[in-house]
């Protein structure tokens, strides 16, 4: 059997006629499937259509709700724009919040987008290049489920708690970066379990909360956070600001909403930040974009690779020649599309 | 001789006259002798009265202005307050600035702070723990002088650039943690070179851009970040925001202007971003302070600490007994007193 090549158009009505058939909403659908054909198409296969499957499990599961419509809450303050998800995925509350996000951080050089409410699973690359698709810098955080004990801890606590930058560039993709504030993420660990291999000192704790290299022991115990106290600062922080200060989920109320490390998605909040330089740099000297050119290419220029690159080249691929599935990708596609939320 | 206790309001007049008897005017060196006894009082010894010396050589070298008065400067954004430090210190910028942003913060939800044109040589906790006493949330970062090379790279194009953020406690000192994105300070460094020590792997590559553990050669080549890839990416996001996105120098800039690595203070940038948690919550359920107790109780309970406990633990001491000096220390306050600038 060959592989089987689509273009990202077709493959993102592929995944969203594979959610309209497990009964999501056709707003709820069409976001989720853009997200997912975005990270098919830059080859970032762990948010890619390995993620369908898990959010069928999240829908039948009655842990996300299908015809969600999100909606603009009361904000009481005039640069903070709040979606409330009303428990469907984030992806259609972020679409709905971007315009008025990109507004506010214009009018007033900095502005915040709030999303409550919100079943969780896609990367954060996708939001801040939307927000830097607006000529703005962008920065997004949120918690996830309790998996990472804080450094000097011994249990989870904290989540594998994504952050993301984007920078926004003239006539290239934007400067961005998105990283699990864990060492590794979940799935690594799960991999190494799969493949009977010992994992890397000083990522995981046991059950007793003893430094372990064995996955299994892992799985049950915690990860740890990436750049020891610094990375678990950070973490905390994501906690804090995109859990509790948004009047949110933290990882561990969402781990307990969940019922427990199970391959579905959490729900709880998310936090961006956007700030535009035209503003920051109004009356100052320079060109803040031409500046920022001059920082990149020192960076490239003494052989350090821009965070995202190699996603930019396979999007550059997979628009010109398309998406290549293997076979078995391509007959779960199938199956999913034919049989809805039966298939799992 | 035996030690010299001084009280924090002792010690920081004395540091207010030594500065004033170096021609600091008097908003400049009240400023500063506030940061530098805060330091001290806190047992931070890298940025206490050991900084008094660079402080000194900057302002004989002329790189600080030191009658310099920072002034409010236009913003066309509602939300962003800027102060011009007209080349003196960062520290009476910032307090002109902290008023205002803790207005914006109130109003708008979230507010930034910049400060241009400042010579910068304090910890950004002092800022930090500024904002939260506003019962905000803070983060504070900025540039350095570029001693760090990006991961992956081989040359000095980052700063140390420190990034901090602090969360406001009732009835405790606040959530506060404040580091530098590289590996290790440079002064670490310095420190093992003096004893002759190796530095451990992963801190520094030499001249040509090998890993090295040699700090003479780590003192010529670049120190490392913090946490691979992702504290490189950090690092980044504050040379963009903090330094070209507020019209002010990249650590590679703050370099050359000051001529080289040497003992003398950067100038540049800082930005501040604050938000009101009480503004961001609202609407929803729960107090955002008394959660975030349960997410700290639940971090000690399991043995970890908090960042700054043990600096918030000798502050506590100092304020009861009194700063503790040895005779050194005690001996070069009187002959910087006694000999303003003729002292170094």
């Amino acid at each position: 059997m060959t592989n089987v090549s689509m273009t990202v158009d077709e493959l993102q009505d592929c995944v969203e006629a594979i959610f309209g058939e497990a009964g999501l909403s056709a707003v709820q659908a069409s976001a989720v499937a853009r997200v997912i054909a975005a990270a098919e198409r830059d080859a970032c296969k762990s948010h890619g259509i390995y993620r369908i499957e898990g959010a069928l499990r999240t829908i039948k599961a009655g842990k996300v709700l299908p015809e969600a419509v999100p909606q603009l809450a009361q904000s009481e303050t005039p640069a903070v724009v709040k979606v409330d998800a009303q428990g469907g995925f984030a992806n259609p509350a972020f679409e709905m919040g971007l315009p008025g996000l990109a507004e506010r951080a214009r009018s007033f050089g900095v502005g915040a987008l709030v999303i409550n409410n919100a079943v969780h699973f896609s990367a954060l690359w996708a939001e801040v290049e939307g927000v830097a698709a607006e000529g703005l810098a962008g920065l997004a955080m949120c918690p996830s489920y309790a998996t990472v004990a804080p450094t000097g801890g011994n249990k989870p606590l904290l989540g594998t708690n994504p952050f993301a930058f984007g920078w926004p560039r003239e006539g290239a993709p934007p400067y961005v970066f998105d990283f699990a504030t864990s060492v590794t993420a979940r799935g690594e660990i799960e991999l190494h379990r799969r493949a009977g291999k010992r994992l890397p000192e000083g990522w995981a704790l046991d059950a007793d909360g003893h430094s372990t290299t064995d996955p299994e022991a892992a799985l049950a115990g915690a990860m740890l956070p990436f750049g020891g106290h610094k990375g678990s600062a950070i973490s905390t922080l994501i906690e804090l600001l995109a859990g509790i200060m948004i009047g949110d989920l933290t990882s561990r109320e969402a781990l307990d909403a969940l019922g427990g490390t199970t391959t579905l998605f959490p729900a709880h909040g998310e936090l961006i930040i956007a700030m535009s330089p035209a503003a920051f740099a109004g009356g100052r000297p320079g060109n803040p974009l031409s500046r920022a050119e001059l920082l990149f290419e020192a960076i490239v220029g003494q052989g350090a690779r821009l965070p995202s690159q190699r996603r930019f080249l396979a999007r550059a691929r997979s628009v010109q020649d398309g998406i290549s599935l293997s076979p078995g990708e391509a007959e779960q596609l199938k199956r999913f599309r034919a049989l809805g939320l039966d298939a799992i």
